[in-house]
């Protein structure tokens, strides 16, 4: 910012009412982009305190403390971003800040799942503490599902509707989280129905998870007001439930290119919000935030304008945030400028509430962590030793016995339930050399084990450990030996929760997450970093997949098809059963 | 409605949960008209309790107590009303919900305006009170603009900005009514200041009245918070605010092709609204309320999807009403049911919260006007005789002296200032047979009276008096000779309030308005007949105006160009000053 030098123009008409009141701040030279019409327009945008005072033909006369030159520059809204999860960054609420304002993020509305998953209550009031010490705006969602599965995992918490009335009821809370259990709804399962009836009754903002929900089965789930998804779906079933009157939400998987084809092709373009959910550290240093989701929509076929849309106005709307999502006068001055065209999203200059936050794809400000407070000391287990990693299996006789799998893919996170015939020895599965074994132990003080067989890998000796495993964040410990395994688990377990990976005897990776086992206070470069290290000793195991933590990460995932693991048991997702680990014994 | 003959289909699944629990009432065979995506489908809508349950494949199998046959039909979202005044209807709001509902009118954002300047915080309450027991969803805005010219006329209150703030927090009340006087908010005026910041800390939407404000000053004004506006702009005005994001409010004067032409053109067409203002109640008769408005704009050129969305969505989103506005399970259950094309917009029968409130144009339910209560005995004036109509110039000596006059003409609502010679005889101008008078006559207990010459008008003999006279609805009286204006008078006084035309010596045309001498606990239908008759004596007397009550009954709006009348002095709008009654003498 320079100071400001006022070009007087006899035929521009001065602001009124500034000669002994001068705004704060002129942006000066840029084009704004306007939200309502899709327009580029000439003009200097003036702030005062907090707010957008003045969005003005270039030159009208009008003092200003300073001047910040936007030549060549977009002015746009802040982006906004109506659903996704600060702990799938690994970072805390005001590291997460820092690293996506800087990509112009400047409000989300963040359903923290993971971590009140973790420690409940206390989880949630400790993320909207830390949410608090950041320029940016973060507004929460209660989950709703804690745990996922009632009655198939235990989480480190429990939510009954009765709780979640009461935190629903906390500033900062705008909506009910993201509501998976899609099943229990049109089931109108009782917990469910409490859980969703609290919401409702409250007036907050109801958020769905449906993929491929439809017909019949949508009616119903939707008829308890939940209304938006935020899921890949195929592309009829989005344009269903667009017309059905959920808003669509558009992450990057969704975004395909004949997914866009086929809403230009309406009549009307439905409202859409292009929405984070879940996006690393690394992701994000690396390709951006909800930048990159824009890119990505542009490059599959949505123009500019409906992006930014999209990006600022829609979810604003949707998070009932009626002070934004527009360069107006009398708006909330988030703004994000520009280099290039518009649909680069290439974000230089970043303001929220007024002030400059970051510049060049940097924060300004400084930020720390903050403490881990209720959320430090979360990984409740014994000792982690190769013992804990004997598969026993004291009802089956000697000999060999055919038990359930998991067979992985390289792509996704669907996993195939596969058999495999494996000996029993003394009450023990004999799997060492034969199978890659999967464990996953709860880490709340319970003792509650379960282990598996896992397919689709060719792997050399070792072992990964985490604590970060959807939903419930047990720890799951993946593996080709005891040794390696006991090996990954005690250096999780040392470093209060993260995740840890074992290679030929030694830990090649490690990223501790010692916030509730989920979150770091370290720095998203470092983060990004120990994150790459992880991924490079997956790959280097033989852990081929696009994505290889998620891969791990969501074998505990009993929302998500078919044959998935909790502390609890294996579950056959479709059916919403627990099921045993062999296939010929009961 | 006839009883549900299920139509099981082995290829349709069930609606879940059904069978113990059948739906209220089954729509079938009729197509939703989607306002997300503007297709039309075929879809059988299920309601349960005030409820939209299901909308589903015909002849998904789902039990239902009622029927309803929708075959050649669209079923629609009720539609929503942004910004009106009921009192315009001259109906009181249950009458006026009766008449509305059965256009397919099912929620109204009402700014009772006219009313509160009558009687201030009582009829605010009055108003609110009245709006509960109709089955149409009645929000309200605060009038901002009690009196609508501060120190320029008496209304019969004066609302403070701690008035308002206290009203704003009302049930029911989510907004401050439209903020006329845009020159004051533009001019940081301290009452206005005052009045505008309330309601932004209370966090109520904020409407605007700014015709043809533009560059800074609409900056200025809309810094304020204020980001709508329904008035009637130039094209390119329209655009500048629609760029700028302020929310465009679209009522018939505003629907022109070229407007319409203009904004399509547009890289995105922004949010609109479709909107009444001001709709007596004989133009609803004859015509329609919001689903005439519809027709107009689609004569206008706007696709009928885009009018619909414009009449639906736009508004309940603007009105923060996220349980409407489209065809959806789980949103509240006001639908209309629509004869032929979508563009035709031939409302057959309307839900309001799931019960039939109208069918082919007509109520289906016991309404009653209410009781006048507090607005009862509002017009407070002593006898009106002849000599209540001499005006008295007693500083001017005798002669000939120039007075200000007001041109009218035929079109609309501008008064040109004009001068006149009149004589001047034992101070009192002596005006019969000159000039026709116009005399406004404070009806709230004081005796303030100003006159002045009305010009334009070729006028056999006859007078016309209304206490209907935006915007503090003083006694109005304009005539052509001392003894009609007091008969005139007389019938309205005797009335209560209301309107009375006198021609050859007789009333020739009577409309009371006792409730506030605004509103009338008369039948619609009564009403527009009366109405008729007044518009008819008016022409008749060779009061030549395309709406002919109007142009009697804005007279005293000194917020309208160019020089207006009010019970404390003529008003020169443009510079807002008082202006005396003579121009060749101080």
């Amino acid at each position: 910012m320079t100071p400001v030098s006022p070009q007087p123009s006899e035929e521009l008409s001065r602001m009124p009412g500034t000669v002994n009141h001068p705004y704060d701040v002129r942006i000066s030279g840029g084009r704004v982009v306007s939200t309502f019409t899709g327009e580029e327009f000439a003009a200097d945008v003036l702030l005062r305190g907090d707010t957008v005072a003045g969005v003005v033909p270039p030159g009208t006369p009008a003092e200003a403390l300073e001047e910040v030159d936007a030549a060549g520059m977009l002015v746009v809204p802040g982006f906004v971003d109506a659903h996704m999860h600060i702990e799938s960054s690994f970072l805390t609420p005001q590291t997460f800040a820092a690293l996506t304002l800087a990509r112009g993020t400047t409000t989300v509305l963040a359903d923290p799942h993971e971590i009140v998953n973790v420690a409940g209550a206390d989880a949630m009031r400790w993320m909207i503490e830390a949410g608090r010490d950041t320029p940016q705006t973060q507004l929460w969602g209660v989950p709703s599902c804690v745990p996922a599965l009632e009655g198939l995992e235990h989480a480190g918490a429990a939510l009954s509707a009765a709780d979640i009335d009461e935190m629903l009821g906390w500033p900062g809370v705008i909506a009910l989280g993201e509501v998976m259990d899609y099943r229990a709804v049109v089931a109108d399962d009782a917990r469910m129905r409490g859980i969703v009836g609290a919401a409702r009754t409250r007036g907050v903002i109801l958020d769905g998870h449906c993929p491929n929900l439809s017909g019949a089965e949508l009616s119903a789930y939707m008829a308890t007001g939940v209304d938006s998804d935020h899921t890949k779906n195929r592309t009829e079933v989005v344009l269903e439930k667009a017309r059905m009157g959920m808003l669509m939400m558009l992450q990057e998987k969704c975004l395909l290119p004949e997914v866009i084809e086929a809403l230009r092709a309406l009549p009307q373009l439905p409202p859409l919000c292009l929405v984070t959910d879940d996006l690393a550290a690394d992701h994000i240093l690396t390709t951006g935030h909800l930048d990159h989701i824009a890119r990505v929509a542009v490059a599959a076929g949505l123009p500019a304008v409906d992006v930014l849309r999209a990006l600022t106005w829609n979810p604003a709307q949707r998070m009932r945030l009626y002070d934004r999502g527009v360069v107006a006068p009398g708006k909330r001055a988030d703004l994000v400028l520009l280099k290039g065209e518009l649909a680069d999203f290439d974000v230089q200059l970043v303001f929220a509430a007024g002030q400059v936050v970051a510049r060049g794809g940097r924060p300004v400000y400084e930020t720390a962590a903050g403490e881990a407070g209720a959320l430090a000391g979360t990984v409740q287990v014994e000792e982690q030793t190769e013992d804990g990693f004997r598969w026993r299996v004291p009802a089956l006789a000697d000999g060999t016995h055919v038990f359930r799998a998991m067979r992985v893919n390289s792509r996704d996170t669907y996993t195939e339930a596969a058999e495999i015939a494996l000996p029993v020895v003394d009450g023990e599965v004999d799997w060492e050399g034969r199978v890659t074994l999967v464990r996953v132990r709860n880490r709340y003080g319970r003792t509650d084990t379960v282990f598996a067989p896992l397919l689709g890998r060719t792997l050399s000796a070792g072992a990964i450990a985490t604590t970060y495993a959807h939903d419930s964040h047990n720890l799951v410990t993946v593996g080709t030996s005891r040794a390696a395994m006991a090996e990954a688990a005690r250096a999780v377990v040392a470093d209060g929760g993260g995740v840890a990976v074992v290679r030929e005897g030694q830990v090649a990776a490690r990223l501790p997450l010692p916030v509730g086992g989920v979150m770091s206070p370290a720095s998203a470069h470092e983060i990004a970093a120990r994150s790459g290290e992880v991924r490079q000793a997956l790959v280097g195991w033989g852990w081929e997949h696009l994505n290889p933590f998620m891969s791990v990460s969501t074998l505990t995932l009993a929302v998500s098809p078919s044959l998935k693991i909790t502390d609890r048991s294996l579950v056959d997702v479709v059916r919403r059963e627990p099921v045993g680990a062999t296939v010929n014994t009961a």
